[in-house]
């Protein structure tokens, strides 16, 4: 079997999760990985595999067929992604959603201008979670979707308190309110408040002989991150921080409650997610992708798409007949 | 706005239920529907729809987008699908599992030869929980899938109760088992035997005078249906029949439980649905997928699809952009 060959671009947690990934599905080949850092600095999981640094990428244009590119959204990828994407199958998971039509332009230009393929915005949200949005929207037209996230660890809500004076160190866990969710999965199709669908839990590490008071007074007054939300805070030493928060579960709910029929007959549908490690979760999903990428750009097509426009044959290492005879 | 025109094979319950979700969809009109009844004796819930006999399906070739063919699997859709799909474009919900690659062949066979779309298999299961276990396995290649359903009458089973000797009416909710659900949920990955994932629940309605003891006994040991099953009867009169039982509730779970990583990461995928009418629900799916085959037919493809071959963003009545904008 001839293998598709990966590459990966940024070797943080999720191009981590990217390799481990990669060596879970028996058609695909991690070729090389691309970083800023010194190359020689970069330890893979993975024996035998080049790491060579980002100016290097173009002399490998002809060895990958699919780069998975895992910088970040607030600036590596709206330059990095349409530069890439004239040169390379691509995949990411920009996930500043504001800024999804816009980033979809420019790789679409760009891709089409190297007849490439480039799928933008996977994950699980956006991307599996945007998936269960449309076909419970599309099923139900007359209804209502809720997204809930967590319990998980937010990096943004984690940074920001940090930041704060007098903070060593610090996390933060977003957790649906399982009040708010009883009513959602109850039909009633409620209007829920920021405050009413999720609250904050800060474990924070102080400095020596900061004012306990002051920082958690910041950080529950602190605008955009926290002032909306029901916000508990706990100190914590440093060890305690290693010992119980290195993991990074996360997870959530999409659930779509909405009526048919004459007589408004109630349903309800419900997708979640409990995931014991974000990034690896997130990995294998963009790797799945990647296959449908690959697949693509064979069939001669090119241009950028998100999850909305990949069928889902795509994404199976299974034949079409294999999945019809075994799945449907 | 030009509308997709849809028409109906066959008005039972689910043609019913494509009638009043084509009258929650904007983009969609109901164009006629074709029985295999005297057309005077059929009466819709829509005025100004055109009923007629199956013999005259020709004859409206040019009026109607697509044909909901809402037969039953058994022995309706494996003559009718093929026949109807050279001139149609058709969406059907066969679900007969093990005869689906041989029906497909059919289907492609003959839309293939009338430049028609053909998609199959709509619905739940098969349908959106057939979806489910493709993105599942294909994120979590390592892994274990388990589909659950209920609780809902099962039509098979209730058939077979009343046809056993002494029995005048009767229904039959296949229950899943809340211990096993639990199991899978915590991610150990159980073996289940038939009898640990669900239990079957029989409310009979006796003939006057009946050996009780008989029908419990005869219902308990029937192969195939009940046998296999922890398997409980309850005896009831018409009246309750009618008054606590003649809702069509149904749902389920598809649940996808694997790991990722070296240090093998657990992670849980959950769908499931709580739906207060099968048929209903059945038929709104149905209704997304005519609008997927429509613009299919419009693009110039033909052949037969299934839910596996279908990109989302065709199920949905929002333009790609609206989509990126608002869902993703």
């Amino acid at each position: 079997m001839e293998k598709i060959r990966i590459g990966i671009v940024g070797y943080g947690n999720i191009g981590r999760g990217v390799e481990l990934a990669v060596a879970r599905n028996e058609d695909m080949e991690l070729k090389a990985v691309f970083t800023r850092r010194k190359p020689a600095s970069v330890k893979l999981h993975t024996e035998g595999v080049a790491v060579k640094h980002m100016d290097e990428l173009l002399s490998m244009k002809d060895e990958v067929d699919v780069l998975v590119l895992c910088g970040g959204s607030a600036t590596d990828l709206p330059v990095m992604g349409p530069k890439i994407a004239a040169n390379f199958n691509t995949i990411d998971s920009f996930d500043t959603h504001a800024r999804i039509p816009e980033y979809f332009g420019n790789v679409d230009k760009a891709a089409k201008s190297g007849g490439k393929i480039g799928i933008i915005s996977v994950g699980w949200d956006p991307g599996m979670f945007s998936l269960n949005r449309l076909y419970g929207e599309a099923i139900l037209p007359q209804g209502s979707t809720y997204t809930f996230w967590g319990k998980g660890v937010s990096q943004g809500h984690s940074d920001a308190i940090r930041r704060v004076e007098g903070v060593k160190n610090g996390i933060q866990y977003t957790v649906p309110i399982e009040a708010a969710v009883e009513r959602v999965r109850s039909g009633s199709e409620p209007d829920l408040t920021t405050r009413e669908k999720h609250l904050r839990e800060c474990y924070v590490v102080p400095e020596e002989g900061a004012d306990l008071q002051a920082i958690e007074k910041a950080i529950k007054t602190m605008p955009n991150y926290f002032d909306e939300y029901e916000t508990t805070v706990t100190f914590i030493t440093e060890e305690e921080l290693k010992a119980n928060h290195s993991k990074m579960p996360h997870g959530g709910f999409v659930i779509r409650s909405g009526e048919t029929g004459e007589d408004g007959n109630q349903h309800i549908i419900e997708y979640s997610l409990k995931l014991n490690s974000n990034p690896e979760f997130t990995a294998s999903v963009l790797i799945c992708y990647a296959r449908a990428a690959y697949r693509l750009a064979k069939a001669g097509e090119c241009g950028a798409r998100t999850v909305f426009d990949i069928a889902p044959s795509l994404l199976s290492a299974k034949t079409p007949e294999e999945l019809r005879a075994g799945l449907l």
